[in-house]
């Protein structure tokens, strides 16, 4: 299904990759209505009034590279390809872009709108590949905020809560950079100013509540550390629900500084666009490792441009892949093909001009298409 | 006059293009000296000290390019073509620049120094092409200061004097970026806050009054805002009379978020090297639009990544052309030129690659030359 | 040694080029341990625990390019380099790897832990090229402070100690970016307020004293204004002691508005990954220069979109080159070789697409490589 202008020196290599998807979520489990789907595929919280969701990269990506998978000539209108992918049903439309992605494992992160999407054990099916769940702190604690009656039952018991959610799991996940920014206190708050907080918000909250204290968020990061599993952080590009500028990874290095001496592995997520910063970070603290997931399938045939700009100070030991997809398998496909596109053209010249060894190539692909993940996830 | 090593599959369609430069303003009305010429091609305040300010991207993009359509070979010297430019007479250069721009339609900003470059319909007559005003709210709102003796007559009069204003105009433009940063209150300030501080201004100005108080230029904002027109906002590069860091777009999340609701488009001007950040707000936000303008000939033979740059997360209905040159005629020639070889050269690269239809990638760039300002600013 | 996988038209010019390494350290007095030379390849503070400091661009270029000239097959594995380099030691490495690296003029700073690293005059005949100092303004500050017993002798004295140490150095350099961030207040401070920041650190610490207060770094800085010389200062990517994002040059702009009448050049280090931020400065400041040093050796095989963005909007005669290597003489040959590498591939492409004339790309690239620094620097 990849095709270049010209074949590359990796291309092979690079297509048969056993990917670790180490950031994801689970494919829609039921089809959905026309905008529903545009409002998947864009960041912006509505369906936009200029024209259509597929007017954009991935759109076009959509168009050119999911469309001969269900049957359809390459770059088939946007109608069409709606209208094929109706025909078809979310289960065949995911067992046809799943099966395609090539990917071997999926770690799932199962905190967002998990009503919507196959569980990972579902979504491993589905694709044909493994899975293991990776669990959102925040998404935890607003579930035991709605059953315990005060913050000194909060802080006691979320411990345990987390332990026995993460049992099975592989890593955790935080979204404090949507939910605060990373620029705040790097400090772990006092118990009693956490209790403090859970109490106002048990105090004003009528029916589930949200975590948004800063105090709060940053407790339940520390949770995170203190739970030792590889801990995974939004970081950059998301929805506007964020201010960009305040979800940069550089803010994050006060808070690094004190984390590194724990040694659990930080996974700087997206990054976009301050993914040079994010491998600034992971060549600077021996424990960050950083992906670029998200940025790609929503840059399409600008993606390859990104990964370049991955590989640049970060130890490659440091870097690996995720598609972050939610919902349509056209995204779980995009972001593996489109990954793949990019470092075997990104590399492949390299290898072509004589820079570097076609073995030292394969063997970084290897690295930040799979191997990272196992070794830093104990896979 | 394009020439590219290797013609591109998009270069015919691309050199046809009915430009609409949706920020622009006017050429030179008369001839200058070489100093003042030299001090129009760059951002920085004085002339060099270190030689001349040809030695930089846009000066031998001008001896590229513009040299030709003077009668000079390409790459002449600076001096000769200084020696040619004052022979012709800047009526005659004018014409042949402005004409070989391609550009159909300019939407002129009047608000700076306005004196000293053409109006919008001499301009439109030198370029064989026509042209729509655009208001800065700041300069309207200055010449209202010399007339009211209160800050509340000020506040009572300047939605009225907007209105007279922009009758036969197109957009609104703010510089609020220069005069103050956008890490300010997004909230609209209240009317006897406006007041007040009008009131200061006119107790300690003689002369000609500058408006630099925050609280002003955000009450001008929003009455932008309210006027309804598309309103433009210089955003990133510009000369070093603003903090460049505090006019990075993504501080305006806050104030974009309260102004989405009323649907009026908002145009982010320019943006280097903020562009990717401006091309995420306008994927956020469904009424950001967003231009790479002044950043494409000023970087000249290296404007073809910026352009590749932004079109990664933005919709494609979301992006417009525009040069911002004002002055020299080289500047309007240059905006349009480049912009025509770098959106050739990267999406015609991606028609080659088999990764755009042909199709697709001849309307997206008939969007972003012309059809999306066109809708936009109902021309 | 310079491979290219098509001949460009400059490769023959720019291999040719008598540089000017503008900021550099020694090259390494003596051999070292294997994890010692593995933490000079890298920002980290401490060894990598995921695999070694050859997974990177940097080693991948070591392997590459200094491999041959130690007499093994290019891209060597990284424990036949070691073996062979502990094997000829270290004279001989620094003989081969700065011999091949091209550059006529060193200028070292000394103030970085100079005992492990070669002194200009050795580093020169090492080298077997020219040598000139910088003086980094703390190292002397934090000399000083041992000597004195008030902070009104400090503030008396450093003047003509600066004096003393400079007097036949060609620059100072200040690293306030590391220390303090660039976000300090931009005004000179008081000599009492100094002195009462001398007496508070000379009152406090025990054996060497490091200047860490703001307000003493600033006094420093201003020190070196008033001293004359061309006026290095840290910008951007270094270790993890800084916060990266306060060592944004941007955030110099109210303090280069005050600096900029005294015409003292200020040249911007490295920069990376803001260096078009330090391009824009360079082409509003009429007194700020800038380099891509440090960025190009650790980007390895991704340097050359380095340098294209470093030639964007700044003008040819406020850019210069510089390795900022210190310490194994791989750096001081691949900063060189790298910077070759690059402009020679991004420039040659103009040229060959008839963009730039070739005449005017061999002037600029004799004016980064050496002529602006020996104008600037007056060598």
């Amino acid at each position: 299904m990849d095709q270049h202008a010209q074949p590359g020196p990796l291309d092979e290599v690079v297509a048969g990759l056993p990917l670790v998807d180490h950031h994801v979520h689970g494919a829609l489990r039921a089809a959905v209505d026309r905008p529903t789907f545009e409002s998947m595929i864009t960041e912006g919280p509505r369906p936009h009034s200029a024209g259509t969701a597929f007017d954009s990269q991935v759109g076009f990506a959509i168009r050119r590279w999911c469309a001969p998978l269900l049957g359809l000539q390459p770059h088939a209108p946007a109608e069409e390809y709606w209208a094929r992918r109706c025909e078809l049903g979310e289960d065949e439309v995911n067992r046809r872009l799943l099966g395609a992605a090539g990917t071997d494992t999926y770690l799932v992160e199962t905190g967002y709108l998990g009503d919507a999407v196959l569980t990972p054990a579902e979504h491993a099916e589905a694709a044909g590949a493994a899975a293991h769940e990776v669990v959102r702190l925040e998404t935890l604690a607003e579930g035991l905020l709605g059953e315990v009656d005060s913050g000194r039952a909060f802080v006691a018991e979320y411990p345990a809560v987390l332990e026995e959610a993460t049992r099975a799991a592989v890593g955790t996940k935080s979204i404090i950079a949507y939910r605060a920014g990373f620029d705040v206190d790097p400090a772990r708050p006092g118990e009693a100013e956490v209790a403090g907080a859970v109490d106002r918000l048990l105090g004003s909250a009528s029916g589930r509540v949200r975590v948004e204290d800063p105090v709060l968020l940053r407790h339940l990061l520390w949770c995170g550390v203190d739970r030792g599993l590889p801990l995974q952080l939004h970081s950059g590009y998301g929805d506007p629900d964020l201010d960009l500028h305040r979800a940069n990874p550089l803010l994050l290095m006060p808070w690094l500084r004190r984390v590194e001496p724990t040694g659990v592995p930080v996974m700087l997520l997206h990054n976009y666009p301050y993914h040079r910063e994010a491998g600034y970070l992971a060549q600077a603290f021996d424990n960050v490792y950083f992906d670029v997931g998200l940025g790609l399938f929503y840059s399409g045939s600008q993606s390859a441009q990104i990964v370049a700009e991955s590989l640049e100070v970060a130890p490659f030991t440091k870097q690996l892949y995720s598609s972050d997809a939610w919902g349509p398998g056209e995204l779980h496909l995009l972001g593996a093909l489109l990954w793949r596109r990019g470092i075997s053209r990104v590399v492949g010249q390299w290898v072509q001009d004589g820079e570097w060894a076609r073995s030292d190539a394969e063997r970084v692909v290897h690295l930040i298409g799979h191997e990272n993940a196992r070794r830093v996830y104990r896979l």
